[in-house]
């Protein structure tokens, strides 16, 4: 990729935001669609037109969003909001701190240095960004002096990241402490989510045998269980005796409707019983549901009495009369080996993964270490395919292998467009796709609740990045200099290794700024 | 060491121990030792000398010890010592299961080979144990088909040991649980220990700030609590003033029995007021020692004050009402920050280390990795110091230094002895040293309880085993024997490896056995 491809690439973008930016401004200024633009608003009850169209532009959108106060933001959008904007000023802080000092004290050391232009070549750089090479650390000649401002500058880096990482965490856990003491108190405060229940006594139901461990345990505080069931048959019907019950109460409906009109005894609505309503006989819709609700129904309890008595899991919720109890609890062992009456926080019920929650503790281990090492593989031989796929969509083989192409892409503007993107696209949808990989791969581990397995793929992506980018591209990247080096001049290797360590600085710089 | 060595220096301690066997028969059937050998006996209130001398001989107390249940050993001297002997009896099965099945199999088929006759040297053995070699797996022709023989051995040790090992643990863990639910409840069960209390608000005391913090959390549930407090002044005073109790009891006890032999009015008992009574002004003892207690009296008072008020350290002892809950506390997180109001279980008060209680979180931390570098130091690197002092202390070196021994040591039985012993000496006085020098290390990391620390050194020295023996003496012998193989064939390094690997397990057995 040439400097005027990554520019194309760069202005491409810039026009997809400023056209997709109109769009939002005017699509947003229409009364029709607030309920698109402004849900949060209307679901808190205020007006989302409040200081009409003047105050609803896109600018004082920008504004409001500049001006609005942590509290402003918890009370509207929640904790999990504010954390993430502590999170972006904390990135937004290390790179503003480090570039207001880095940048005014290096980029002249680097560019009043001639490295590059002395030996008319420089190693790493040939064909690329010769012209920003100049204002890099590349630029300056080896053992020179000048790399002192390159070490300090690391050691400046290092020194703001711990000291704007410790004010974040100190913040975040401040926020997260309010928020678990708000007087606004929510269910999963109350309960402990419990796994790994033993075989069940005999005669004994997995109500009885949760209620009387936990009885036993918190005789003042424990409230009731709700054991985690497999309702998935009693569900199907269920529905379906709802779906039965709707289409009554709309036949009744039209059927009333219809006797008011002049017609006293009305027009007793039908329909066909066979595919869709099309075909099949024709019979008289409100005795037919009437009949069908009367057929389900039993079927139904049936059903719920064989849920309740088989199909009741290995897993229960456990609610306590105080938050401090469930809290408490769900941090203590409840049993003599780690196997049995695995305690934990109880998410949302919302968030509960609920096929995992049956899972028993010796197979979680086993899932989770299969899924350690397919993701250790994922991480560490991606390129292979990658590799592959970039290689067969270059222009050239494209050329070859779709030769009816040709026209198109001989136009140079768009020929431009296609250099600058072809190459990276298996990287981009490999990019794009591997964060839906690695969360499913977190839940099959078998981790109860979707937050948690959202940790833990950010956790598998984390080792994705740290690996890649940097142990992949700049040690990587020192070790083939090194080889290239040691190729010409076999005492060289001192050299590269010292070189390469405080660029990895600056490289760490560009790429928190360019995430 | 040559063979005859080694055969003497296990001679002479057998001799050693069937000489103390005795001593303890004789001395042990004194009737007026009884306190020193039962005192278990004397304190649970049964007769020390049941069954008379017929039952106390040492072969009695052997089938006593190897009939009673472990029911009776919790009985006696405790939980701890049930366990012990639960690893004890695994360990022995280990070596027993091992040694049935791989003693008979392995010995004669090592035997039957003649590598080290045929090659008429072994490179590991010479001029060391040539008559034991030939039952090791060092006899067997390299690449011979019997070597598959020791590689099952491998297996079967693995699969004993795991087996063995879960059965034990499940075992020692149900012991414990017994042991905590036992009717028979101990302080410590209902306390936890809180460290790195904040600092104090104003106005504020100590016992204030605990007991309403932990008010505040477990209202229902909190009894009481101790905060930590220096007391070494105040109870200097104290020990100083039950001193001139003791003495004035006694003065007194003189004067009333003189008083009753005849003369009603008695000897009033005097003593000198300098060193040791010996010197200085003679002074009636009774008078003397009242006024230095109403001297004293208020001294303690103000001294008392002052450490409630001032010595009062950043740790207390929490108790609550139930045992549930002193559990549940100490196993839950109680404030925002790692680093206050650290919460663990109380260990029973003998074994509180009172000095490391009010050191901060974070000066632990430091100090725990102070020491782990000088374990690790201690462990790789303590053979540079033993290895000079053991070349200084051969016999020829010590003949060259102190030449007035040349008379003594050239007695061949004494000469046997010496070579037997001399060259371990450092060792031996290095090993001896090394737990309680871990001991020492384990206790300044900051770690509150006695028996913490133990279990701490406990796992210093472990490493300091498997780092020593396992991969020094074999990982280090294999490495030497692959450097000189290398010197006269470089293709044979595979062949040593693999040679080595299934060897390391016969010589675990072994190292187990020693143990």
């Amino acid at each position: 990729m040439d400097f005027d491809s990554f520019l194309t690439s760069l202005g491409t973008s810039f026009i997809i935001f400023v056209v997709l930016m109109c769009l939002f401004a005017w699509l947003s200024s229409k009364p029709g669609n607030t309920v698109v633009y402004y849900p949060n608003r209307i679901l808190k009850g205020l007006d989302p037109w409040e200081g009409g169209s003047r105050t609803r532009n896109p600018f004082t959108w920008i504004k409001e969003a500049m001006s609005s106060s942590e509290q402003d933001v918890i009370n509207m959008s929640g904790l999990d909001t504010a954390v993430y904007f502590v999170f972006m000023s904390t990135v937004l802080g290390i790179f503003a701190l480090s570039g207001i000092i880095l940048l005014p004290a290096l980029l002249p050391v680097a560019a009043t240095d001639d490295s590059i232009q002395a030996a008319g070549k420089n190693t790493t750089s040939i064909g690329t960004f010769n012209d920003l090479d100049k204002l890099s650390m590349g630029n300056i000649t080896a053992k020179s002096s000048r790399l002192w401002a390159f070490l300090v500058a690391t050691y400046w880096v290092s020194f703001v990241t711990y000291f704007l990482l410790w004010r974040g965490y100190k913040h975040v856990s401040e926020l997260r402490a309010d928020a678990l003491m708000s007087p606004e108190v929510r269910p999963q405060q109350f309960a402990v989510l419990v796994r790994d229940l033993p075989d069940l006594p005999k005669g004994q139901s997995r109500k009885e045998q949760v209620d009387s461990y936990f009885k036993a345990i918190y005789p003042d505080t424990f409230y009731r269980s709700m054991v985690v069931t497999n309702n998935k048959e009693a569900n199907k019907i269920y529905e379906e005796l709802e779906g039965y019950k709707k289409k009554l109460a709309r036949a009744e409906a039209v059927y009333a409707e219809s006797k008011s009109a002049g017609k006293p005894e009305g027009t007793r609505p039908t329909i066909k019983t066979g595919f869709l309503g099309l075909l099949g006989k024709r019979v008289d819709a409100i005795e037919y549901y009437n009949e069908k609700i009367k057929e389900i129904i039993p079927k139904l309890e049936a059903e719920q009495k064989i849920t309740l008595k088989e199909k009741q899991l290995g897993a229960a919720l456990v609610f306590f009369t105080s938050r401090v109890a469930a809290a408490s609890a769900a941090q203590s062992l409840h049993a003599q080996l780690v196997d049995t009456w695995t305690v934990s926080d109880a998410p949302e019920s919302r968030e509960l993964i609920w096929n995992n929650l049956n899972i028993k503790f010796f197979q979680r281990q086993i899932r989770q270490y299969v899924v350690y090492v397919i993701v250790a593989l994922t991480i560490m031989f991606y390129m292979i395919p990658i590799g592959l796929i970039s290689a067969l969509t270059t222009l050239d083989n494209l050329k070859k292998i779709l030769p009816f192409l040709k026209p198109v892409i001989n136009i140079t503007a768009l020929k431009t467009v296609l250099e600058a993107y072809l190459p990276q696209i298996a990287l981009i949808v490999f990019l794009a796709l591997l964060p839906k990989l690695l969360l499913f791969l977190s839940k099959i581990e078998g981790i109860p609740a979707v937050s948690h397995a959202v940790r833990a793929a950010s956790g598998k992506y984390f080792y994705f990045t740290v690996l890649n980018v940097f142990i992949g591209v700049t040690v990587g990247g020192t070790l083939f200099k090194t080889f290239k080096s040691i190729e010409k001049d076999p005492n060289s290797i001192v050299d590269v290794l010292a070189n390469s360590l405080p660029g990895n600085a600056t490289f760490f710089l560009t790429y928190v700024a360019l995430q």
